[in-house]
């Protein structure tokens, strides 16, 4: 174990210390385990929170709590985050404590699937799912970290979808990141919870080319306003650097 | 009554005859009835038809013919187009004649509404559809061919989404042009009609503008096969003027 400069956190073995560069943030990401990548800070990015406004929010799925990290920037409310697996929750509580966050952040370790309506609803639920079904997920013959944040197998789009719906308020908003090869299935599981997509924003790798993501904002029994398609996020450009509109999400530049 | 120069073909008061340019085709227009829009242009530009291989191809509401037009140029098959209202079915008639196409474009005065089962099946139905919902054209007060055109007046989303399922084989293409904030609307019905999406792309009039067009290739009977979403389409650059992309469809530079 190594001690942190920055405050008194252990890094366990092939941690590191990552910068979220424009929030001035510090998060603990480990080769051993799914590591956060360009579709949440996007997510981050694309959530609209209020900032002092009273919001119950919570994120799903939260992994090494990049998300409710990037959110504290955004807002001032406190955020909850869960994940299933013990060691991300580890590593998201102690990157909470080294960037002193521990009165607005709170990692728990649950399944989703165990979440209970509450008595106080939630206006904003975020989620950087699964997002490959376990029929693609055959070639990932032994059940990993990386298989479970990346596949279908603890957790369906239907699971998390159905959960969003019982923690919301009326006409509070789901945000979440997904690949745009599942729009159809994600229209049909959003519409049998009562969610409308009120906008959606394709990712594209490079101009030119077909998306690999997108970012949804859907409204739980809002009624249908409407979808609002945004202009494209195209990551790199054709020389392969990160284009301008990527470089101001990541460096604030 | 003024004659064509081309051939012997009349046009009526407030009629016209436009290039389409890159195709070196002629269409008659009017200022009375709906033109055909940039809409059109795109949608023929993204319909996938066979140059030679048999297709049994139908473009509904086809009104002065442009889509028929514009596909003639890339396949050999004939193409059959419809729409209800008389005056269009006549102009398109006589841009037909204009372009000596006869032999390969049939335009019926019809209401898709009546449409039956055909003993041989389609391979390929177009569609640039009215896009407005009857509720949103409370401002037409007038019922005229505008708002015919443009308001699901006559012919509502299922309407001909049900009867291009009719009409269509197995595995045949559905290809349309609509709005982008019908999405959900549009996804159901298909689904409904056991369409899957397979290729999305959208329209944004400009860099930076959210989309408001989308052009659609749905599949009959296909099984879920993931949508695919296609880079954007911009319509004009920062200086109002058409990009590269649309002038290579308008002028085919």
């Amino acid at each position: 174990m190594t001690q942190s400069s920055m405050a008194n956190i252990s890094l366990k073995e092939n941690e590191r210390i990552d910068e979220l560069i424009r929030e001035q943030l510090q998060i603990i990401q480990s080769r051993d385990y799914f590591t956060f990548s360009v579709d949440a800070i996007l997510l981050a990015d694309f959530i609209n929170v209020a900032k002092s406004k009273p919001q119950r929010i919570i994120d799903f799925c939260t992994g090494n709590g990049v998300i409710p990290l990037l959110l504290s920037h955004k807002t001032n409310n406190s955020i909850e985050g869960i994940d299933i697996q013990p060691s991300l929750v580890d590593m998201a509580q102690r990157s909470v404590a080294l960037n002193q966050l521990e009165h607005q952040i709170h990692i728990l370790q649950m399944d989703i699937k165990d979440l209970k309506k509450p008595a106080t609803l939630y206006d904003i639920v975020s989620c950087n799912p699964p997002y490959f079904l376990v029929e693609d997920s055959e070639k990932a013959h032994h059940i990993t970290s990386h298989a479970i944040a990346r596949h279908e197998i603890h957790l369906s789009l239907e699971d998390w979808v159905a959960k969003a719906a019982l923690l919301l308020r009326d006409k509070g908003k789901l945000f979440f990141v997904h690949r745009p090869n599942r729009l159809d299935d994600i229209m049909e599981t959003l519409n049998k919870y009562y969610f409308s997509i009120h906008r959606l924003q394709f990712i594209h790798p490079k101009e030119g080319k077909n998306a690999n993501g997108m970012l949804v904002e859907a409204i739980y029994r809002g009624g249908k306003r409407g979808v609002k398609v945004l202009p494209p996020i195209v990551v790199h450009d054709a020389d392969n650097q990160y284009t301008k509109e990527m470089k101001a999400i990541y460096f604030g530049e």
